[in-house]
């Protein structure tokens, strides 16, 4: 009987970690010799690692190491047959200095190249910056595999469809010529996908559509981890002839993922991450019902933060508890992903922290089991105030026109004390960082201090909006691995820095009378971002928060005017933010969009 | 007498602020009606301002905005004709959402549009990221000027010559088909092109190529000005029709510059910044004398300065004076860009703090005439240093074994201490900005404390490394707007950050006992970023220190070594440092190069 089993190698590179990325592709390599594989396919540039960025062009020799490494790795293979992902130096006298390639290694020897033909470059992508797209040929995307033969297609080249994408983002799709030129028997794609949300609504019926359109199982191997704010969550699949998904490996997870295209009966379907499904035919609109979305946001920062801990040498993390939900949550996902006896919460209460906050910080960290301390600020902010009195009057001898008559120094001392006590912390402990606590929504609102919570190594829910937060919160403490660890409390307490006093009610400032109702302003981030909505569009848009609460149109234009006020000024602090995990459809994470400082914001 | 004066309208826009670049643009046609002029040349994009980056994937409404002005431009040309840089949308059904286009106005109406057909994407260029690359269709780009044909080019169309280039990056050559196909008279290219060390160098010698080449006159309009980190510095031209220079328009200024494409009689040629001219045929090695390139330097950060608080609102910035060589050009460049009494200098003395340090610093701001007040840190550091015990001291109770032996905890108070001083000063004074006077050769060591020295709105001389800096210095005292303020000691001590004791000296520690001497340092930075060299490469080869000072192959090794490991460490500060002007040929200002932070550097 002949032998068709082909390994989708569902694995987690490290840019230009290549002899780590060989290991590990050895090591499936050899387990396939021992479990009748016939072809073992890698995912895309997976012996340099996704995605390089720029460290390519200006370090040429972990290009040369990804080559020798390649030439290694085929004098291991003997009879199997494999597809690896490499990178591979443009020779030709035009262009750019690399393609981005996959070798046919076939009986012992390098039987094809195939270069990729369309690059991604928008969002968190940007190959245009240092591959060259190579002309599609279809001759030399086919591999034989027993009686069948094999087309192959690298990542985005399946991204092209106009049969399904209304508006594809290149000028040819290179599935469309590889099926009418070669007529192949089946498809694999090797990917580097991210995750994002939503997106397996797209991925499943694009490749489920490519399947039935041209009756042809597909298969597709993703890698798994995270580099910096980008999390690749697996999910490797296959597609039989009539779009039926009958195989699926493990999402957020390495996996030796073994298949028979034509045979569905043996093969598994990993479960995705909860919720996940319902996305498949869910319509494009703002909810407060988050749960299609949190199994997947909660694993996709779990990675994010073990992943840049691990490959970055980093161990423990260091993060201030105020009792509030930010501070929670971070605490909550470092705690599952570091194990607790990394992670340090450190109370510092100053003289506006309330005894229900400081108590609910130091519950939640006996829940987690997670280290804590506490220690007061009021020593620190003291010192600051005399040295900042003194260091005004003296300024206000030349500026005394600029000062401000309410201003928020006093505020921000409370925050960067803080931040200075946990730097210090990192500075003391070996391998130690500290973490940014900003939150989505109120780094829209530029609602977080420079060198204070927004401070930090890293930021793990810059990506979270509050809203979802609140959800995130409750559905961890139902289904992390760490049960019932937020107090209830801080689940039903408005958000609010205590940072200051409003003087008309006389209790610490609430985030929502400093900005506008969240559930609002999630909102008005949601359209911004998925429908790129104006402010004139959405006053006449009819809001979720307008179905339960009476809102003027009046009401409605001062918020949508604040928010257009404080997004402008946000980008000078978006700037100067650490790095953190992508999760939403779309972001304001670095990694992924970047608008000029120096700009006239129109909203 | 037939009219054939060109107006290169040499401005300098701002991205997004449709109405003000209209506003810029009017104001020239309207002159340009009174002066007689036939054709009115705009930069590149001139009406959306360069470089969008990602502002208009999520704000449309900026796009439309630019449309509805041109169409209002229009409308105001009467009988000039104009050719002016604009943002399109792309209707068709494939393809990304814009063009970079260019709109030919003539008798009123727009006669014809032309599209970018090669787009940058590479350094602090990312245009494919949101642009279409449209076919080039040769006949699109004739435009009538009196008896002569134009030809149109659009920016880096013209950077892609196999004649001139050893690896040209696009795949066809526009100019070459354009002259062949519609045999213009002349050329024009419109351009936004960023400056950058020895661009000139390439710049004028590809131009001047082109016109040899072809033998047709090559008339060059670039924008000014500055955009966040990176800087355009004008100087618009014409090259006869033998690859004669006849006229170049001012740099680093807005120009209202009239040609006549073939009377080179009546065209002045600006000077170039000071010692450019040299780098015409300068060889591509390291050296210490950097006078091709200090006048450029201090025009670019300058630029950078004015517009980036401009621009923004921001109007006073405040800093802390050490004293030492950083801080005192950063005082410089800002006094001579916002205006002596915009500025203010802090002179922050901890117990390390030489007598010496604290009367450079106030002579330097005397001579610069920028407000100067000394606070000293000492109640600030002293309360940090027992909350910090305090807090080490709890938990040392869980993490003992990772305590440092040797922890540079209580250096960085100091510097932290400063900068929270700072960021206080911005909050309480109206748009005052505090800034980051990290230098280059420090930032690629990780030299400089998260929060403390690197922390600030805005980082001046983070492209400038060290030995450079001694130049500037030096060049500013005796040619700056404001001469001879940096006092002679700051010149001649050898830098040091005053943030700790050298055990072995009983003095505070050196700079360059901490690393290695800067004139090796910097050459290794240079070596890095112009020839991609590694460790290997420099190890063979001679370094300009070696031939002043015996150099053993071991502690060469150490050295290279030790930069090794330091860069693999920065990658994580440089992911928060703020934005700062681009200056040399490569640089680490994230606007133009990234690495994965997550990622194994081999070098």
């Amino acid at each position: 009987m002949q032998n068709d089993n082909i390994l989708l190698a569902q694995l987690n590179p490290t840019v230009a970690d290549i002899k780590n990325n060989y290991n590990k592709a050895l090591e499936y390599l050899k387990d396939a010799k021992n479990k009748n594989i016939k072809l073992v396919a890698y995912p895309e540039l997976f012996l340099l690692g996704y995605p390089p960025i720029d460290i390519i062009e200006r370090y040429p020799l972990i290009v040369e190491e990804n080559i020798s490494y390649l030439k290694k790795f085929v004098n291991q293979c003997n009879n199997i047959s494999v597809l690896m992902g490499f990178c591979e130096f443009n020779n030709s006298n035009r262009g750019k200095k690399y393609y981005n390639s996959v070798a046919y290694i076939n009986n012992g020897k390098i039987e094809k190249i195939m270069r990729k033909s369309i690059l991604p470059n928008y969002s968190e992508f940007s190959e245009a910056r240092y591959f060259q797209a190579a002309p599609f040929k279809s001759e030399d995307r086919i591999i034989k595999f027993n009686n069948y033969r094999a087309g192959v297609i690298i990542c985005e080249e399946n991204w092209n469809d106009d049969t399904f994408f209304e508006k594809p983002m290149y000028a040819f799709d290179p599935v469309e010529i590889l099926v009418n030129e070669q007529k192949p028997d089946f498809l694999i794609n090797l990917s580097a996908s991210p995750t994002r949300a939503k997106k397996e609504q797209l991925l499943n019926n694009m490749l489920s559509h490519c399947a039935k359109k041209y009756s042809l199982p597909v298969l597709y191997v993703n890698q798994t981890g995270s580099t910096d704010c980008i999390t690749f969550c697996g999910t490797s699949r296959v597609y039989d002839k009539n779009g039926e998904l009958i195989a699926r490996a493990k999402s957020y997870k390495e996996d030796f993922f073994v298949i028979k295209p034509y045979k569905s009966a043996q093969n598994i379907i990993e479960p995705l991450p909860n919720g996940v499904e319902k996305t498949l035919d869910s319509p494009k609109e703002f909810t407060l019902d988050y749960d299609w979305d949190l199994e997947r946001t909660y694993l996709t920062i779990i990675s994010s933060i073990k992943d840049y801990f691990n490959k970055n040498g980093f161990k423990r993390a260091v993060l201030g508890l105020s009792g509030g939900l930010d501070s929670s949550c971070c605490a909550y996902l470092l705690a599952c992903a570091l194990g607790a006896s990394n992670v340090t919460g450190v109370s510092m209460p100053s003289k506006i922290t309330s005894i229900q906050s400081k108590n609910d910080a130091k519950e939640l960290a006996k829940n987690l089991g997670i280290n804590f301390f506490e220690i007061p600020i009021k020593e620190m902010t003291e010192a600051s105030n005399d040295t900042f009195n003194n260091i005004f009057e003296q300024i206000t001898n030349v500026w005394s026109q600029y000062r401000y008559k309410e201003p928020l120094t006093f505020d921000n001392i409370q925050a960067r004390s803080r931040a200075m006590i946990l730097w210090g912390i990192s500075n003391e402990f070996s391998s130690t960082i500290p973490i940014a606590t900003s939150d989505k929504s109120e780094l829209y609102m530029g609602y977080a201090t420079i060198n204070g919570d927004m401070s930090g190594g890293f930021a793990p829910i810059c990506d979270v909006t509050k809203t979802k937060l609140f959800a995130l919160a409750r559905w961890m403490n139902k289904n992390a691995d760490i049960k019932n660890a937020i107090p209830r409390e801080v689940l039903i307490k408005p958000p609010g820095a205590e940072l200051a006093i409003n003087p008309k009610t006389g209790r610490p400032l609430l985030a929502e009378e400093a900005l506008m109702p969240y559930e609002f302003l999630d909102e008005v981030i949601w359209r911004l971002e998925n429908l790129q909505q104006k402010a004139d569009d959405m006053l006449n848009e009819k809001f979720l928060y307008e179905k339960t609460h009476n809102l003027s149109i009046s009401q409605k234009k001062i918020w949508l005017e604040k928010f257009a006020h404080r997004v402008q000024f946000a980008q000078f602090k978006w700037s100067i933010m650490p790095p953190g995990p992508i999760v939403d459809s779309h972001s304001i994470v670095r990694a992924e969009y970047v608008q000029p400082i120096t700009s006239k914001l129109k909203f």
